[in-house]
């Protein structure tokens, strides 16, 4: 039974564990809540703590509550996210305040933290594990907030872009590995590596989603493809384009606003023939390498977290 | 040097450590966040978990990280709130979603539960205080839940409206002191006790809160007077009301969805003739007595706790 099975069997426990999380509760709490842990989704983050306990040696169980708090986290920000983002479909389904109303996202996200939270209570290491997981919390608010402000002006730096979606996503990502690592017991220095690789991989993760964007169709991602690209959402390959013609890029947004389908096409077509396409999915590559890098020269089992990498630079959604 | 000025001097330094909660943080966080902690307020949360801590023997230094956290709990349920009720004006200020955006209003809030929780983190006892704060946290969220389906319905038993703000209002003040008498090492048996003071204390506070909704005006309370009424909510003074006579407390509604003042003056002249508005004062009265009866025979200083509440019992707003 190699690696692969083992992901398979472990997102299906998670499955399970997600579907009992709440199994009393008012109506207009319970149904959102069901409905957003009912989807599909990839469960990286608390796949990322399992398969990083078991690099320490620790197995799925010292790390169980953690994995289902991260996954509760993850999705309490994505509710709240598609509420500000106004997204409506999201995983190829409607998304919560679509569905329902705003309101009721706001609350049963809410209250999908407090059950994260819970989890946290609930795991043998509370007192390591809590503070680490409040800091996640407050990164990722962080983040989204300079997200939001980002939407308003022209341009923003390399600098800050990789600042802001390190805060969104690659903390949480590191979150992950480190709240895996601390579950076993594992010392604080390899601990920290291991969420500097979980940090990295998130990067590349985030930039890699900004690449689907544009490149995939929206039925593949599952979500509203032209969301991100309306609201004007300057992220890595739109940098990276805007320092070869600003003009181009800005002319073919102007032009999605009216026909998506022209403006997008316009896009694509300029970033590949200018070489951008290769050039980020050359730099998506670096910064897995990267990660990878953290995980050399200490004491651990790397092969499925090297396994799991891969994974995530070949996804196609 | 009394109790009053203990109060105000306990309020001053409840407000100071408030206001160096976020020093740095994005601005579309920072901004907001600054805006609700400067705004005046009550502070009846933290300042139960203090006097609480007193009545126990020990000191505010004991309970004050719990005691800010309390106060950020409770502005975050504030905050979210009003962006579900729609309310424009809360503490005599124009509220989060109404000065910037509901966007904005909603991650502020997130990000101030996240400070609330950093707090806990902070305090002598995470270990006892966390579990105990995140059940109020999911508690305030159910409270709130059914008190948003409650407004879909024309009739409310008086268990289920009971039940519903002792989860939104009487979880929390319990809470507050549950936590002071942990915070003081107090033993569990009687930090219970406490915490059932709080409970009917928070009782009696929210039955009063929907009191003066209809007898103060909007002045005196600092909030859009109006929504209640028009949102229909169902509260103890109107069950009271409605059990008295159904048509009458339907057709001042009416009247007030299109003439707001004419609608209230016929509602408030209904409930004085009637003998409801003494009958509700005297039941706050009753359940403020009850609330107080769970000090007696335990070994801790009660007098503070006993005027504390009085000052709940004879608030004006």
């Amino acid at each position: 039974m190699g690696i692969e099975h083992d992901i398979i069997s472990y997102r299906e426990e998670i499955n399970i564990g997600l579907k009992n999380i709440y199994p009393v509760g008012p109506k207009s709490l319970k149904d959102p809540i069901d409905y957003v842990l009912n989807a599909s989704g990839k469960r990286i983050r608390p796949l990322l703590a399992i398969l990083t306990a078991k690099a320490c040696g620790g197995s799925k169980h010292d790390v169980f509550s953690e994995a289902l708090a991260l996954e509760l986290l993850h999705n309490f920000t994505l509710i709240h996210d598609d509420i500000m983002d106004e997204d409506l479909v999201r995983r190829g389904r409607k998304t919560v305040h679509n569905k329902w109303d705003e309101g009721i996202a706001l609350l049963a996200g809410d209250a999908m933290l407090s059950l994260a939270l819970k989890m946290i209570n609930k795991s043998n290491q509370p007192l390591k594990q809590m503070p680490i997981f409040i800091n996640g919390l407050l990164a990722v608010c962080e983040g989204q907030a300079l997200d939001k402000e980002f939407e308003k002006v022209n341009y923003i730096s390399l600098k800050n872009y990789l600042n802001m979606i390190d805060l969104k996503t690659g903390y949480m990502i590191g979150l992950s590995c480190h709240m895996g690592a601390l579950a076993t017991g594992m010392n604080n220095s390899i601990a920290l590596k291991l969420r500097d690789y979980g940090r990295l991989l998130g990067r590349a993760f985030q930039i890699q989603d900004d690449y689907l964007e544009i490149f995939s169709d929206s039925v593949v991602m599952g979500k509203s493809l032209q969301s991100d690209i309306l609201l004007g959402k300057i992220t890595f390959i739109i940098i990276k384009a805007m320092e070869k013609d600003l003009e181009k890029i800005n002319n073919g947004i102007k032009i999605a606003k009216i026909d998506f389908t022209k403006g997008i096409k316009y896009i694509r077509n300029f970033i590949i023939s200018s070489g951008i396409k290769d050039m980020v999915i050359n730099e998506i590559d670096n910064i897995i390498k990267s990660a990878d890098s953290k995980l050399e020269n200490i004491n651990i089992k790397r092969k499925k977290l090297l396994y799991f990498s891969n994974l995530i630079k070949d996804r196609k959604k």
